[in-house]
């Protein structure tokens, strides 16, 4: 018995077809099928492509299929996970069963293998979900760069900016972030960056990439970039004690899956997250999954299907 | 006499010929010529043509010119000034003088008649600029949306989709921001908004105009939009004190001019700005100008030639 599992972006589309215990059958990689960012004609034929791969791997095995999960970013929208929903099951088999969510379920799933939990993500933009036992999901956050979306790499790095500016014009105090930026931008003076951060075409990308100036300030014992860190940290306890109070039992030991990016520096932000929690008088388990997001579509595919995946699965998909 | 004030934007470009008692020559409105915004080739070719329009209402006026000030947007680079300036001087007549500076003078001169001041802008972003009794000028601001631009509509806005989302998502105050935001964009329900926000192709202008809806929640006793109005104009008065510190006597009352679309609601502002400046023991007059931004790119032509405009001038561009 075969299952698929398809991580899809904005920037690519992987996908798996494996057995419960992690027996790679095939897999491939297509474009992006983000539907914010691809029309429904081009997301159709970036499937369509990856089926016909992953055809040509094992033919009788794409027939076999019991079930196909696709965590999808850009699916929240009821009309657009439909959407998607429709392609896939035009493009398989009859008897396959598809189940299409949001990307965050592959996150989650990374983490707990299957289990009821929550997930932040903190990658360019971020967002916390969440799975409870009653299989009800949840979400804060994640509305992307114009509202805010703190602990964020794209917050982080325009908290940078912020700070370096005005320091710059005498209305803030001093930060190492200001010669860090110099250095990332090989630039003689503040202003000079401006330039090079508005001409980039992907501004939030670029703005995003300059959290890491924060994380080295901080490294360096520098207050206004821990300070950057602590505004947004606690933004992250907050959101998940959030979500841990409205899904999930007081008592409950709530497993919290951490990803993305800014993650790499869990050391600068468990102790602020784990004490924010504490403060609303709940108890979770942080940990950052060693697992690739795929491995937990496949997860959620055998999921569906009533299998829980065994240790092996866990070996194989261990970054 | 004559001389012309220019006053170049983003959008647009106006021209007015002008004597020094107001008596409007000639006049006339051409294409964008901010140089961040079009090419070399395209700026002259606006300028060109802004005077031909300009000549052939008075053609002999136009070769009895004395100042050409262009005040014009996005020429604070040193470069990109000269590029302008050589522009400018390749198309008049030899015997004219020209001066090239950024449009904050146009807006500070508009509110001064030509003396020294400090003038700030808040629009779709902000800076605050000033110029001492010694000509010397500083400013403080305006390093644009992703640096953060406090007390700007964007920053209003901004703040506006943050403490909303916050709200939505549980882990804010409510706020009357979020039906006026659901009113505005016509929606049933928070997240419907999100995808008329980001697919606006103009993003910017797009939150900037949500700083209305700030200003509604405020004058509904809302205190989130008040609180969000409190650290703008906080930020707003530092930003003035910090230039009245640097450049101008403690003594001085100096004359500060606020423009821009947010100062319509002066009323919300005016108090907290005066308190912080005050915080620093300084003392201010804060006027909105009467006059056009064009006005004061023509007082700024005469006061390079040490002539001051008179009463009768203000009567003219007092719009």
């Amino acid at each position: 018995m075969y299952v698929l599992g398809i991580d899809g972006g904005g920037t690519k589309t992987k996908g798996i077809i494996a057995k419960s215990n992690g027996e790679i059958i095939a897999e491939a990689t297509v474009g992006p099928t983000n539907p914010n960012s691809v029309d429904k004609w081009s997301l159709k034929k970036e499937l369509q492509n990856l089926f016909t791969l992953l055809k040509q791997q094992c033919d009788s095995c794409f027939f076999q299929l019991k079930h196909v999960f696709a965590g999808m970013s850009g699916v929240g929208h009821p009309t657009t996970k439909e959407m998607v929903q429709k392609i896939l099951v035009d493009l398989l088999p009859d008897h396959v069963h598809v189940t299409v969510n949001i990307d965050a379920i592959n996150a989650l799933y990374s983490g707990t293998l299957g289990k009821p939990g929550i997930v932040q993500i903190a990658g360019t933009g971020s967002i916390t979900f969440s799975i409870n036992h009653d299989g009800l999901s949840d979400r804060v956050g994640g509305w992307g760069y114009l509202s805010g979306e703190m602990g964020s790499g794209f917050a982080l790095g325009r908290d940078a900016l912020e700070a370096a500016f005005l320091a710059y014009d005498g209305l803030g105090t001093p930060t190492a972030i200001s010669n860090f930026l110099l250095e990332y931008f090989q630039a003689a003076k503040l202003p000079d960056i401006i330039h090079a951060v508005y001409q980039e075409k992907n501004q939030k990308e670029r703005v995003a990439s300059l959290s890491k100036i924060v994380m080295r300030a901080a490294d360096n014992g520098d207050q206004v970039a821990q300070g950057i860190i602590q505004k947004n940290a606690v933004h992250m306890g907050k959101s998940i004690a959030c979500l841990q109070t409205k899904r999930f039992s007081k008592k409950d030991r709530v497993p919290v899956v951490l990803t993305g990016g800014i993650y790499n520096r869990l050391d600068l932000f468990q102790a602020i997250i784990e004490k924010e929690i504490r403060q609303h008088q709940l108890e979770s388990i942080l940990t950052v999954p060693k697992m690739e997001p795929i491995g937990g579509a496949i997860v959620a595919a055998w999921r569906e299907e009533g299998v829980t995946v065994n240790s092996s699965f866990v070996k194989v998909f261990t970054r």
